[in-house]
């Protein structure tokens, strides 16, 4: 996984700023699923943890079609992404959504400073940078992935990127000489992955099951998704 | 719009900026449709002109399910945004994309750089990082709208967010002193919004008929979409 602060020299800088945050009360921990209260224009840093990024929208209301009437009642809200340990966030509103970050699980830190504030720090700054840049890219991936006509494709891509970047390497135990296989390190549910792709539960728990099938996306101890080792 | 090298103290910078790439003819310009050659950490700004993103899936092959026979032939690349004059861009392949550049324009220039040279311009380094802040917030609310599962609240929402980037106000000149809407200033075809949007032409040809018939969306000069003027 991509995170700030994770070489030899910006280390310090880091336990600066934590030392810096507790001292002026920017440092908060919370506990599974309680929302972070964030303002725009501030960067939030996950200390500890993992935090869950939702999308509420304001669509409903703004036209009436004949189609609509038929369809299922829209999700409150849609899963946009994880941010973990060591990686940055800010968010803002669009006309259309409100943005809101949630904590995925227990004893989830999080400090938050000014951009200006970064100032204080210059390695740090640099590396909050290049976490901006790398965020660009895979985000460019995430559109590319959202944009399929196909709801298995959405799917797999969705599963795949979400394991890429924060997945964690795992051994398979019976055949300890063959590669790793990654897993993510968090349980989303499928109805949290059909809001993420614009589907429904019902055909996300379909697919899964096809996709499993075919050996491309696989459980690890149960309740984590995993992309299975590949054949060598 | 927002662009780096936008305010006074910077304009400078750009223009050096433009010198050094010319001398070091790293500054091309294209026809209209082009492909624009691209390479991996190297960072590229559109001085003139318009460039367009598209995305190569290579999804097909990966699995095969009944249903998908039935799905009409997918459409060989989706399109992912524009980047237009003063803005930048970086491409990365991912394992199940390759993204593309095209000119959107006649005469659009790019220069580019390695991501260190940035080095020798601070200030403009600067309005980078700021630009790359910017981006990670529109790309969010991108994410927001593609994962919304009825169709037209992913037709209206990426209009709109590409209206609110790229858009240029106009004055209805029936009532000049009412508020100004906003047009894009590029065409996009109804097959490539449903591209990016993971629809079909016809479904796009549809919904727009009906965003128009309830004065959401509109064109302008006939051929540029528009948001219309919010009535007072």
């Amino acid at each position: 996984m991509y995170k700030v602060a994770d070489k030899e020299e910006t280390k310090s800088s880091l336990q600066q700023i934590v030392n810096w945050s507790k001292a002026k009360y920017r440092y908060r921990t919370f506990e599974s699923d309680r929302q972070i209260p964030t303002r725009s224009k501030i960067l939030y840093l996950v200390h500890q943890g993992a935090v869950k990024l939702m999308a509420k929208s304001n669509f409903s209301g703004n036209y009436h079609l004949e189609e609509d009437k038929n369809t299922p009642e829209q999700p409150q809200e849609s899963f946009l992404g994880f941010v973990g340990e060591g990686q940055l966030f800010e968010l803002v509103d669009g006309a259309k959504f409100e943005i809101n970050a949630y904590a995925q699980i227990d004893e989830t830190s999080v400090l938050w400073m000014y951009w200006h504030e970064l100032d204080n720090w210059p390695n740090f700054r640099r590396e909050v940078f290049a976490f901006f840049r790398f965020q660009q890219q895979r985000k460019l991936l995430a559109i590319a992935t959202l944009s399929q006509r196909n709801t298995i494709d959405r799917l797999y891509g969705f599963l795949s990127l979400m394991i890429e970047e924060h997945g964690i390497a795992y051994t398979n135990k019976t055949q300890p000489n063959q590669a790793n296989g990654y897993y993510l390190p968090w349980s989303i549910t499928h109805a949290e992955i059909a809001s993420a792709i614009g589907s429904t539960r019902v055909t996300v728990t379909r697919l899964l099951g096809e996709l499993r099938e075919q050996g491309l996306i696989d459980t690890y101890r149960s309740h984590y998704f995993c992309l299975p080792p590949k054949n060598p």
